[in-house]
């Protein structure tokens, strides 16, 4: 056990969840040294001044209770028990520089390859503040949200057009037309929707943008409609980031593991646009809690490269995420790296309807700082999108109050639709 | 059991190993209909005539052997046994395009978020012609690889600077010049190194392009460097790549996780470099065998992107990877996907030194269209990096005539005293 020492300015900090047969501390040195200095025979050149130079250490150990199974069969020894520990290593500044593309390299990727590990994770990070120096951050983020959508001291209610992938132009238009008359606050393309033969973005932008604009025209308040803009080509998702934003629209989907750290960086410095993450194949790097990376450490990644608004599941979702793991993604994206500035708005979505509302603020800190994400939860509403809209603003009206649902579906017809349709099963979509 | 349907010219098949304490089966069809047109309340857009055009289908299914422990422990069930399959799911190209970020977020990414497996990976994906046009593959791959090197008819030999991380660019450019002396075909920067305060590659270039060039009229044949010009910004990393081309550079290395889709496909319109892959990261993707995917499926996305050169371990390597692993893997990266074109050369390192040639011959089809990259291997040889580079040649040279080492060290020096120094640990790095 080796208390954490402080980490000093010109540290990068990763810890590390080390599971082994062999011992844990001596895992994580070999991690400080492999992935700064070490190699495995003395070498001429390597003199104790360039060691000191780049060396990384270790900071701080912490056992944990030990586990009966390896996390990776191929980890496993006939009758072994295995130890866990947390190490916190420092990294200097100094030997990674600010770059993520080294970041990466060297404190995540690189130490998942040594040998010796029956299970390793990623679980923490804390950058230095060269970091906050070095990227742009969100260009809109929470205040920049409410800004361009109009919805202050309550959470912005949001819709996806469903089906998420089949409609034309047109009908996916027609639906659009629903939901701007329904009053939502913020409408997306499914994450999977990007621009396939039957729905190319320039034909969805054309048929959408004037729909938005009516409605403008008509409240006052733009609704703002991210389109899909993701490619691995990031000259194609800037043609498409300008075709949007040309059009008068103001948000765009990213699916962030699709387009990479260089995808989104070039976008980013060359963006007018909200830019909302869709985090697709997550799930897969992180669900295993002794392999992958927690969401803590790769959030911080997404949101340097300029995230304004970060797709994290929420309370009773349809996908496997348990509503732990969704409280502690919400405060991850909205707890400061180096400012409030560098915050997300956090969305909430998958299965959503009014009747998570009270559950989402309990556990998120009471805030109405969230982006409240309704597929299903609106378009199929027994009384119709605009019924779903205003069934989800009585839903957060009462959390807000304090007034139980139920009691306040007295009052309000189209809760009471929702309680009775959506109730049942507490899902929707 | 479903015997799995011919693959249309117009579909993309993936092939997924599925775990549940439910019925596999059951749950590929969800796969298939979540990832196209499903949605879990009938909507009154949704028509029999849009379903039929971007709907993904089962087109074969294999049950597999049953597993006592869930992969994902969430995904345990008290008392459950685990059932185990393998479905075909081919997916119109109609409705994914040949844009990879759609591919990703569909097929791969997306999937692994579903409810009810408790483990999931992505074992195969076969691309429709399509792709071949669309993305532009290797510039250079085998051919180009052996016509920059000048080395025909036995492998590339290459050399990594070590230490890796620590040397000033003056110290680099030192060892450089040995290495260069010493007549081997490649010399690459380590994965870990970009563009640190104590190595910024300006001056790496600087101190090493000379010495490269002065080789160059000394012998005829110039030694392929591949500096590493990863950067999770596309326009550092085409400022990097320019100017090492302009200094008379013919590679680079890219660290494909880390710079993203996004990264390497604007990089490869623009680039003039072998393009010289690491996957650092990639381990944490692949290591469970009910988690995750091959690298059969990931090798596919980076070869359409660009990739000339695919790192990928060796036999008995200082990493966790088995043998086995590696050998699929070499298969992979040298299978063709449309044409011989696509291709990568692989390269073969990680605690390489001639002791690994024989088995490496044997078992990848017993060609010499590899770069073998050692470090410590050839620089911590006893008679200097010359001997070195000489001890692995004559490896090679015993392995391609079929003569054992031991027999061939008999006549040959450098071999002997590298069977002597290395042999008794068999790994150098």
């Amino acid at each position: 056990m080796l208390p954490a020492a402080s980490q000093p300015d010109d540290a990068i900090r990763l810890t590390y969840r080390i599971e082994t047969a062999g011992d844990p501390e001596r895992l994580a040195a070999k991690i400080a040294s492999d992935q700064s200095t070490g190699t495995f025979v003395a070498l001429p050149g390597e003199t104790p001044e360039l060691k000191a130079r780049v060396a990384a250490r270790v900071a701080g150990y912490r056992e944990l209770p030990p586990v009966a199974t390896a996390a990776w069969p191929d980890g496993a020894i006939a009758g072994a028990r295995y130890r866990a520990g947390e190490a916190d290593i420092d990294f200097p500044l100094d030997a990674i520089g600010t770059d993520l593309a080294a970041l990466m390299t060297i404190a995540v990727g690189g130490a998942s390859a040594i040998k010796g590990f029956s299970g390793f994770r990623v679980t923490g990070l804390r950058l230095p503040p060269a970091f906050a120096a070095a990227y742009p951050g969100p260009q809109f983020g929470v205040a920049g949200t409410r800004r361009l959508t109009g919805v202050q001291d309550r959470p912005v209610i949001g819709s996806i057009v469903k089906p998420a992938l089949g409609l034309r132009p047109h009908e996916t238009a027609a639906l659009v037309r629903d939901l701007v008359a329904a009053e939502v606050d913020f409408i997306k393309d499914d994450e999977k929707l990007m621009s396939p033969a039957y729905s190319p973005l320039a034909e969805r932008v054309a048929a959408i943008m004037p729909i938005i604009r009516d409605g403008e025209q008509k409240t006052g308040r733009k609704v703002m409609y991210a389109f899909n803009i993701s490619s691995d080509d990031p000259d194609q998702m800037l043609r498409n980031h300008d075709m949007v934003a040309d059009a008068g629209g103001n948000a765009a989907v990213i699916c962030l593991n699709a387009v990479g750290f260089g995808g989104l960086r070039f976008l980013r410095k060359r963006s007018r646009l909200a830019l909302h993450a869709h985090r697709a194949g997550w799930d897969a790097m992180t669900r295993h809690p002794s392999l992958g990376l927690d969401f803590s450490v790769y959030q911080q990644f997404w949101r340097l490269l300029g995230i304004d608004q970060f797709q994290i599941n929420g309370i009773r979702v349809k996908y496997w995420e348990p509503d732990d793991s969704f409280v502690r993604s919400f405060a991850a994206v909205t707890t400061p790296m180096f400012s409030p500035a560098d915050c997300c708005m956090p969305v909430v979505g998958s299965g959503q309807w009014g009747g998570q509302a009270p559950d989402t603020f309990a556990r998120t800190g009471r805030t109405t700082d969230l982006l409240y994400l309704c597929g299903g939860g609106i378009v199929s509403h027994p009384g119709g999108p605009a019924a779903g809209v205003k069934a989800v603003q009585q839903a957060w009206e009462a959390t807000v109050a304090g007034v139980d649902l139920d009691v306040y579906a007295r009052q309000h017809t189209e809760l009471a639709q929702s309680i009775a349709f959506f109730g049942a099963s507490d899902a929707a979509a």
